[in-house]
This record gives structure tokens, C-alpha cells and sequence, in this order.
């Protein structure tokens, strides 16, 4: 697949950017990274995702695809001859696999984002306890999926690693911003594990913001604009 | 497939589970459903789908599979050899299949659900338009889809068609109750034919809840708690 065939829209501090960049790279697909603004939305954007308007945007060719997860379906089934299955063949696994991504959008980002950007004290208070109890959530899904191996989908990397783990340097930033441990080797001990290792992953370090860079770009919103314009979960 | 191996949670009003039935019966799969209140959580619910506690459910063998869009999909491929596909082969057109489908139940879901259950005029006010907005554009993608024919994907029912036909009997109820045509011959000419040819579909058919019973439903569910209790969207 030549370069010019395979183009990625997004921002470089985007975890759902990094989900289409670890497919790619794990699929070993070459791809031109159309690195935007995270604080714009350009023309190509807008062409691109008109209904959304959201990052990422994959553009294979001239089709464009949206919506990460759908991104990370697609690459798998275009590629599926490169040896790295993202998702299972077996229906059961597959939807259980779908199910566990959407609930890490509906929950483990959700409460990131507002951990992140609400000034709200209460607001960051509840955000907190349901961060802890999607946490301990997945320890217990991670215990059986991944049934002693590393990964969610067991020794390879699967759809439930790739959305986790484009969060986790999130996580750490908002761990570092707020002085609190979330994930803990007490109370969420294998996915501290599974963190370690999923980010020592080449494709994975390769297409992560760096937590450094995460924590600066926070402090500096904050100081140019305050609180009044909150960035979109999505 | 014999009855006792596939069984379906759910309620007589919701469009979610009219889209499992619909699957269903596509694919000419016998099952049992198991109909429940909708006013309550049963144990067999609660027990099936712990992480979000809502209809549908479908159980397959010992296996519960939940959300309706991944309850299609799961039929669509343990029944691929039934001989009526709902998702696409071609990964493109799979993708662009969820991402629409995704979209209703985004925007047409939640506007319906607020229509008929918000007493606030000005928030209903608002989900008017966006409901009117979210039609046009489904007019527009169905004309792209349907090349001329009958249904989203072409001469078949596929998974867009479900998602959108699962609610069209909640918008007549919603008509019928704001006395407001959203489905209309000259602002959306192909979905108001494409609405009769879905609902009159065997298939549909007999999964669909009826209008009046909807806004009987409705009327009771009001007189009872007045709009203290509103039902969840999903």
C-alpha cells in the first residue's frame, strides 16, 4: 500500500487519533498523519466528517472513515491478511469485544474528560468514584479475558486493548493534575500490569501523547482561555 | 435452531427490541421472548446485562448478548447462511452501515424519546428541529444508499433500515401526540415510501408495537406518575 493511499485526520493529544495510529501501525499499514490544529477545525475536516465534524478521519483512497471504532474495524478487515487480528472471527467474542470498547467510550473516557477540563469540585468528586468503580470493572473483564496472558485479547493486542490503552496516558495526566492514583496495584493490580506492558508496545508508544506534553497542554489551556471553552470528549 | 436455544429479553414497546425481533425474523430464527414489564427490572434482566441493565437481551444457548445494534450483528453472522445479509460484506459499506445506524440512535432516538416524554415546551421546541434536521439528512443518505430501490441497502432490509424502522411507529405515536408531520411528502418524499414499504415487511410487521398502543401507552404512563418518571432512552 503506497503512502499516499492511507491518510489519517487528527490532533496529536487525541486518544481517539492514537486508537486509528496503534491500528495502523500494529497492521503495519504506511500512512500520511494530516496532523491538525486541536483547536480548529479545517476545511478537510469538515469535508470529511461533515455530520461529526469530530478527529479522527481515515481517508483510504478517497473514501473517508469515521468514528474510531469503526477506523479500527475497518483497518482490520482491509488488512486482515497482515497477521494481527484486531477483532475476533468467533460472533460471541466479537460483540463482547464491541461491548467492552463502547463501554470504555461511554464511561472511561467520559469521566477522563471531565476529570480534565470541569472546574466543578462536586462535578470531579462524583467523576472520580465512577472512574474507580469502570476501573474495577474492567480489572474483573481484563481477568477473564485475557485468561493470564497480557492483553485483553490474550497474547495479541485486541479492540478492547487498543480502546483502553489510547486512554491510558490520560489517565496518567489526570492522575498527575488531580494527586490521585487510579490505577493502583492494590485494588486494579493486573491492569496496572496490562498498562506497563501495552505501553512498551511499539505501535502503541509510537502513537501515544506524551503524558509530559499532555499535563503542559492542560496547564496552558487553562491559562489562556480559563475554563470557559471546554474541548469536545470526542 | 430449536426454540429453547434462543430467547429474547425485552418489552412490548421498546424499539430496541423490535430491532432484535426484526433480525429474528429476518433470519427466520424461532425464539422465545420473553416479555417483561417495562416499568420494571427483572432479576433474569438484571442478571443478563449487569453493566447496563436494559431490554433487549438476547440469550443464545447460555450466552447473553446485549445493545441492540451488536444483538444484529451477532444474528447476522451465527445465521450468515440464512440467506438474508443485514451488514455489507464489503468493509466500507459495513462501516457506513454502523455509522448511520450509530447516527439515529444519536440524534432520531434521542429526539423522539425527548419529544414524548419532556414536558418543557422550549427543550421540545428544540428537539423539533433537530429532529426535522436529522430526517433530512437521512433523506439524503437513503437516496445515496437505496440507488432507486426499495430500502437502505438496495432490494433488502439492512442494518439501517432496522434502526430506523425499530423507531418509525415511536414517530407517528409523536405525531399523533405534538399533532407535527415530521415524516412529510414533500420534505422527505423517499423515507415517507420507504417508511410503508418497511412497515408493511412481514418481518416488521409482526415485530413492531402499534401506534395506538403507543400513545395509549403514553397517555396512561402520564396520567399515573405525571413526568416525574421518564422511562430511559435505551
Amino acid at each position: 500500500m503506497a503512502v499516499e493511499d492511507v491518510k489519517l485526520i487528527g490532533t496529536w493529544e487525541n486518544p481517539l487519533v492514537a486508537r486509528a495510529r496503534i491500528a495502523l501501525n500494529l497492521k503495519g499499514i504506511e500512512y500520511e498523519f494530516l496532523e491538525e490544529d486541536p483547536n480548529k477545525k479545517s476545511e478537510l475536516l469538515l469535508k470529511s466528517n461533515p455530520v461529526y465534524k469530530r478527529f479522527p478521519v481515515l481517508i483510504h483512497g478517497r473514501k473517508p472513515i469515521c468514528h474510531s471504532l469503526l477506523i479500527i474495524e475497518y483497518i482490520d478487515q482491509v488488512w486482515s491478511s497482515s497477521g494481527f487480528p484486531i477483532l475476533p472471527a468467533d460472533a460471541y467474542d466479537r460483540v463482547t469485544s464491541h461491548f467492552w470498547a463502547t463501554y470504555i467510550d461511554d464511561t472511561f473516557i467520559t469521566q477522563i474528560h471531565v476529570l480534565m477540563w470541569n472546574e466543578d469540585e462536586k462535578i470531579k468528586a462524583g467523576s472520580k468514584e465512577k472512574l474507580f468503580t469502570a476501573l474495577l470493572l474492567l480489572e474483573e473483564t481484563f481477568v477473564k479475558f485475557s485468561k493470564g496472558k497480557s492483553f485483553f485479547g490474550g497474547d495479541t493486542i485486541n479492540l478492547v486493548d487498543i480502546a483502553l490503552g489510547s486512554c491510558i496516558n490520560w489517565l496518567k495526566a489526570v492522575e498527575i493534575m488531580t494527586g490521585k492514583n487510579f490505577l493502583d496495584k492494590t485494588k486494579t493490580p493486573r491492569l496496572v500490569e496490562w498498562a506497563e506492558c501495552f505501553c512498551s508496545v511499539e505501535a502503541a508508544e509510537k502513537a501515544l501523547p506524551e503524558v509530559e506534553k499532555l499535563v503542559e497542554y492542560r496547564k496552558n489551556f487553562k491559562a489562556a482561555s480559563g475554563a470557559a471553552a471546554v474541548p469536545s470528549s470526542n
